[in-house]
């Protein structure tokens, strides 16, 4: 007698878990080196040699209960100190360790947020297409995402619908640039009248909209595009970060909330986000993988990797006859879907052992995504099948 | 404009900051060899040297992308399968890797089971006195503890309260034992009684019952108590189990949940419970640990460093006339209060520098919990005043 909530996505969770097992069946039948997996957002190249240091010497250097033991809710004071410091060089804030709290990565870090701020019926406005993974965190409080319609221009959030889709009962919203599915970063005249909009809108209700800034590809830019903080077009602005795309360590569950002076009642908020952390289950950070990202701030992810790739499968299948959204950022490639349902098209790249996601997964139908988190070599082998693939939609010209 | 819920335990929260603030301010006066803080659960012994080793192995000899990278929801099948064939061995029990979901930790174990189980308006079942964080964690659902009186004759569960408070929206019954704050060990004689009850009624009602079994202190036993698994005497029986005593790991986070086959639709049931911990954020537990822990499972808690603290704290307190309870198991002593309102009790022991926590907290007023997962010495010293704390209630015999 599950809850109804989990029925409900064990229902939806069956359809993924299909996928998967389709793809274990095919790798099965025809090796696994004839599959080209583009489903999955999992980074490609190892963490920095400095990471595996800094482990190794935390556990050499540091007393068993200081390495391994309870700290306060929101971390370290000195690893969130550390963090403070390097986002004030980088980006020219003024944060010490107050304004920032460790997290369990940035999944753990949206949802002790959204703890915080929802009550049940508050809605959480997220710009199509997003990640769909953010309809269960705003239920796990009660909360509903209210979708802004996609901006099929050029998938900048369309702030013309946004406007119209902030309420009485609008709590945050939820931004994500470089963005997860389509590569878009959102600019900074996008970001400057979001933020006006919602400095009109909290006068007009009367009470705070929280601006979520989820960042984890906020350093796997190209094109020579900056690096961006995102606390200054709005003063109610959270922002979530995690270590698992810049430093590869999606399954060590390490990220950060960065809580600005300018939100309002700043410290109750931070207070709130800790006492979140406990009271749903987290209690704190992992501590050891706490003190190691600490020493390792100023690592660089590998973009030339990614970028290379993205050069590779961009201009491959724009040559193809795909329309093709040029990414500017994280590791994703947005396609159009030659036919209307998308899910046509992602069955038929199956016959070439072609896996991505559809774009509604994302709330945005007529696409599809191509995660491109692999390897250059996959990359190439895999062309000849996109040819086929091409060919079979009637796309190539 | 926080949550509700946060804004309630933000008053809460401030009771407790009000303490630790007081204790600093205390230390700072006095110095911190002066205060005698028995009011914390943090383990007193350091992680084993080969849980350190476990770890610089791992990172020695994975590949980054098994060490670092994403796996299952549900953890690393050899972790998993490891934690399985360990009980097996231990308990006679017949467990694959499909029964085993690794966690982060304890509190975020009962987290994502209680998600799994509960819908709003569900009722959880606790024994008083039990560890207060039960109430957030139901309330994270939207469910709501229901409180069975304490048995202040021996501190088993009562079982006859028991039975009256189990409703029609009873959905789980949560225990705890070595018990949090007692000391106690629940007896095979009550789980027993305690399983036919539960089945008894869930016959009477239709619908699955959960005990869930909150197991942190499991292996902390004492005067040749036999290490108790609790899966044997009910069949809807879910154990949540942390690493953070057994292996003095708190800050890392990691323990591990068990879904018997027993339990009605298992499999359901587990992939809802690692749905669970995806969608609350915890993704899955930290991957680094989660490889070290499986090369440790043999090792034991230093069990005869707390039993010496427990042995001269209960005989020493007893002496001077205080009534305790005493332990069976944990690093907690159960005092009676000698004055009806425990918090008074409590204020007079800061005129003396001592700090513990009043019995209100686990919810059974009148007492008071002493923590001694501390150093033998640190409890010698502290014994002088304890000696003026006892004439000063009026206990001396």
């Amino acid at each position: 007698m599950l809850s109804q909530n989990i029925q409900t996505a064990l229902k939806g969770n069956s359809v993924i878990r299909a996928m998967f097992n389709e793809g274990k069946e095919m790798a099965e039948k025809i090796g696994a080196e004839n599959v080209y997996d583009f489903s999955l957002g999992n980074p490609a190249t190892p963490a920095p040699a400095s990471v595996n240091q800094a482990i190794k010497d935390a556990v050499d250097e540091l007393d068993s209960m200081e390495l391994h033991g309870y700290m306060a809710n929101a971390g370290y004071p000195d690893v969130r100190a550390a963090v403070a410091e390097n986002l004030n060089k980088r980006f020219g804030t003024d944060f010490d360790f107050h304004n920032i709290i460790m997290t369990v990565g940035a999944a753990g870090g949206l949802n002790i947020v959204l703890k915080a701020f929802l009550d049940p019926g508050d809605e959480v406005i997220a710009f199509a297409p997003y990640f769909g993974e953010y309809r269960g965190y705003a239920a796990n409080f009660g909360g509903k995402i209210v979708e802004v319609a996609p901006n099929l221009e050029n998938f900048q959030p369309d702030l013309v619908d946004f406007e119209k889709k902030i309420t009485d009962k609008t709590k945050a919203v939820i931004i994500n640039t470089p963005n997860n599915p389509t590569g878009v970063i959102y600019s900074d005249e996008t970001m400057t009248k979001l933020g006006e909009i919602l400095s009109k809108k909290e006068k007009e209700y009367n009470h705070e909209i929280y601006l979520i800034s989820d960042e984890p590809y906020r350093e796997l830019v190209y094109d020579g595009e900056p690096v961006r903080f995102l606390t200054k077009f709005y003063h109610n602005t959270i922002v979530g970060y995690s270590f698992s795309k810049s430093l590869s360590l999606p399954g060590e569950r390490i990220g950060y909330v960065v809580v600005p002076n300018e939100v309002t009642d700043a410290e109750k908020v931070q207070t709130g986000i800790e006492i979140a952390n406990r009271q749903l289950g987290f209690v704190n950070a992992p501590s050891l993988i706490q003190k190691a990202v600490a020493k390792c701030l100023d690592e660089q992810t590998d973009v030339a990797y990614y970028d290379k790739n993205r050069e590779l499968l961009y201009g491959e299948l724009t040559r193809m006859g795909f329309t093709c959204i040029k990414p500017q950022g994280a590791f994703y490639l947005w396609v159009k879907s030659p036919v209307e349902d998308e899910e046509q098209f992602v069955q038929a790249a199956k016959k070439y052992h072609i896996l991505f996601v559809k774009g509604s997964a994302f709330a945005c139908p007529g696409y599809v995504r191509i995660a491109y988190c692999t390897s250059y070599e996959r990359i190439e082998k895999s062309l000849p099948a996109f040819e086929k693939l091409a060919v079979d939609m009637g796309v190539s010209r």
